[in-house]
């Protein structure tokens, strides 16, 4: 079937006529909304929304969006393995990562489920057999590093569930971890440093790469092979590291490799956390035990995203909320704020989820779309960031909605009390103030001083950043993206913007291309 | 006097008269046009912004407005000690931290200039007697570790300069470096973090509070306490913490303190990183020698920034530019991109630096603007984000105007050469080709995959990250948002947005305040 683009459908015409009347948020903001507007978006995970100024018709006119774009029969259309990678004429697969109980497979999609689940099986054993010193170095050390080489989705997803996760593993009564470093840039500067930092004997390192052939991943590995080399007289780097690409590539020496693990094409980059991509090394750092649960929370959300009811549905209600702040009200930006300074790197995840799948200008159908996509996407952590640029939020000329994310607990099972309160309770008093204070405002006779209030976000919440509500986290941006890349009628799964750029970088140093790319290549 | 707002000026009309006709970035960029628009931002950083389009009589139109907005003339007057931070009536003294050759003072600006010399001597002396072990701790252990507890301008600025130079001094002759962590965030888990990883035995401490009361840098410090005292029976942190704040606060129990090393009500926390606030801990990690240089970099670009010609003022172009975005071109974001992982955090302290400074909606008179301030800035490292956001800065449906930053040569001196090219070559490869293929773009039959070009982006680039360079990286963005709140006309020197959050996150303590903070408060 044929899909309307945003503007064609009978639901945006109303949305935008209901905007005119709209009440404000400050005047729908009481207790009973924000206990009413409040919905599961994880197995201990929820999603509270009452801060955007929530009304039964507001609900209903969303839910007509929703429906007349098919969100979640493209959904279910994605999971039975149809070629949603329009671009690229590919199914969409990295949901079955996590599992597939309760979702909607078809023989293909269950062919992918059987092979994902066959290499997750594999990397688990390899990562306990690493973890028990039962699999050693070349030279006889216990693996108690590793170093994941890989750009991109091969760095940014893997790189924030370790960060979120190392606090929670340590404090965990089986509590052996690994240290993880993340290479990724070419600035040599990188690759140098980390090796300072490393006892390179006693490190496993992980080659990340779908193609084998990334630009960064591939010198980064070079380089790393040479330092290895210098120190240990000629030993083979290979030996001691993992590759994790896509099955149908054949990358150069393979056989050297202590392992392989495998992907598919059907698994982008921005979306291959819960794959091996982000599986091993999240199993060899924390253990099978931790990557399971993480993968169980995953999926948990998955399945909540089948629910055709958007009030049982918290990433297809987040993903039309946004598409509100852009499209009716136009809004230009959006950030994640956690209150949790173990997602202090969430937001890169995010950024590139969200811009790379649907910055884009043309539809599925090859056409230039008439309305903006998606904004821009950043973030930080809280309490830093009210020390930070929460003045433009609060007293700036344009608003930009916001994600909160908070946890009753922290992780480290360590606090402090002072003035009858202890840090978590001054964390989360922050957090409930700024929800508050943006949409409530207060006002003032002298115009410097005043709030307007009216200032929308919504609220993630749980009781602690444990595994499964970090996957819960990671599926429902996933989830998100793709049903506001539906919303929008683009293909969330391709990134041609990036293509150009590499190919010019190509030309610089083959010192052809154009004469301006030469004048400021030139400059270094 | 009395200054107008940016759209009272005739410079903004005929600036807005002139971009109907302005010939497009891509017909603009030559190899000439590279090389005339780039001038000095420092003693050895330049400023190229070619590919913002430039003309002759695009440059007289923004220096009408330069002109008509006085902004160098209010530079003038700000040094010269005029209460240019009107909310608070007070002067604006933060230059004066790092020289006053050249710069056209009064008597007042005089003495704060003086206060802050002998501040500097003071900890400068200090800092070498704490990296000679002079000053050992009180259990005789030579110090090798900082924590710096400070939140807001006492931590980004800070930790952006230490990251940025740490890989540099470790490289330099010279190189004895301490270890430095960043206690800001009142989230219990990074308190107790810091302190997991530490021997706290041999760990300096120094407490930055303008106030000395602000919430988490006291809660963080009373933690920090009670961990060490736990640990060493009983014994006090105070004897191995240096306090920095303003010198009119009388913190509780001074006299226990290791030192004390003062600011003054004039300097504002994000604009404080020269000033006692970072300079303590830089001096103390990196010594004497390199944060005087840091310094003397910062102090080449407060001059420079007397410029009353735009082409030799650097800050000032970009700052014109940047309302030209704005204002006139309606953009509503800006990206920081350094091709350096040694800036990887440098977009935090920017983010701070403009979204805290020109966040306003109010002019200096306190009255509405009427038009747009201060967009969302954020940022992250290249060649990482080319692989994540980039895709929506090629191919979105609104672009985000871009500041470049690169470098010849990396800081750690070590570079691998693989089919002829280095990685510092290929890493400034991927930069030279992002502005170009931004700028110039390429038809496609496929709109999937043509790229429109004509989007603009400056660049800040050379030779190495050295300290001079990053302090005239400082003092370049400082001078810009000062530049651009002239402009705007709005008193980029307080912060009132912050203040409801603060309040309502004390009733939420206090089980007070309205119904709907105390309902979101129970969430927790």
């Amino acid at each position: 079937m044929t899909y309307r683009d945003l503007d064609d459908t009978a639901a945006f015409d109303a949305l935008k006529d209901f905007s005119h009347s709209k009440p404000g948020i400050a005047d729908l903001l009481t207790p009973e909304t924000v206990r009413c507007y409040t919905m599961a978006a994880g197995e201990h995970l929820m999603f509270s929304y009452a801060a955007k100024g929530m009304t039964p018709e507001f609900v209903s006119l969303l839910q007509d969006l929703a429906d007349e774009c098919h969100c979640t029969d493209r959904y279910r259309e994605l999971l039975g393995g149809a070629a949603m990678n329009t671009g690229e004429n590919r199914a969409v697969m990295h949901h079955l990562c996590r599992g597939s109980e309760g979702l909607p497979l078809c023989v293909v999609s269950a062919e992918h489920a059987g092979f994902y689940a066959s290499q997750r099986d594999k990397f688990l054993k390899f990562a306990e057999q690493i973890r028990s010193g039962a699999i050693k170095s070349p030279s006889g050390h216990v693996y108690d590093t590793v170093v994941q080489i890989g750009v991109g989705g091969s760095c940014l997803g893997p790189k924030t569930v370790y960060e979120a996760l190392d606090g929670y593993v340590g404090t965990d009564g089986n509590s052996k971890r690994l240290k993880v470093f993340f290479l990724s840039n070419v600035d040599p500067d990188e690759c140098a440093d980390i090796f300072s930092r490393i006892n390179a004997a006693s490190t496993i390192f992980i080659f990340v790469s779908k193609s084998g052939t990334t630009q960064e991943t591939v010198t980064n590995f070079s380089f790393m092979k040479k330092l290895f080399s210098d120190m240990y007289q000629g030993q083979c780097l290979e030996a001691q590291t993992v590759a994790v690409t896509d099955r149908n590539v054949s990358l150069p020496d393979r056989d050297k490799y202590l392992a392989s693990f495998y992907i598919d094409s059907e698994i982008g980059g921005r979306f291959s956390v819960t794959s091996a991509c982000g599986g091993v090394m999240l199993s060899i750092a924390f253990g099978a035990g931790i990557f399971s649960r993480f993968l169980a929370g995953a999926h948990c959300s998955d399945v909540l995203a089948l629910n055709d009811d958007i009030r049982k549905n918290a990433a297809l209600m987040d993903a039309l909320l946004g598409i509100y702040d852009v499209n009716i009200l136009g809004y230009k930006a959006n950030a994640v704020i956690p209150y949790s300074r173990a997602l202090c790197g969430f937001h890169y995840h995010i950024q590139q989820l969200f811009m790379e799948s649907n910055g884009k200008q043309t539809d599925i159908y090859g056409r230039r779309v008439r309305y903006e996509t998606c904004p821009v996407t950043f973030g930080a952590v809280g309490t830093d960031c009210q020390h930070s640029f929460f003045q433009q939020f609060h007293q700036g000329t344009s608003y930009v909605p916001l994600e909160f994310i908070g946890f009753s607990e922290g992780q480290m099972g360590q606090d402090f009390l002072s003035g009858g309160h202890t840090s978590q309770h001054r964390l989360n008093a922050c957090l409930a103030a700024q929800i508050t204070a943006l949409a409530v405002g207060r006002s003032n006779a002298d115009p410097g001083r005043a709030f307007d209030g009216g200032r929308g976000s919504v609220l993630l919440f749980g009781d602690r950043l444990t595994p499964e509500n970090m996957g819960a986290l990671i599926a429902h941006f996933e989830n998100k993206a793709m049903f506001q890349g539906f919303l929008w009628n683009v293909n969330s799964f391709d990134q041609e913007g990036v293509k150009l750029g590499k190919e010019l970088a190509g030309l610089a140093l083959s010192d052809s291309g154009n004469d301006v790319l030469r004048a400021y290549y030139s400059f270094f």
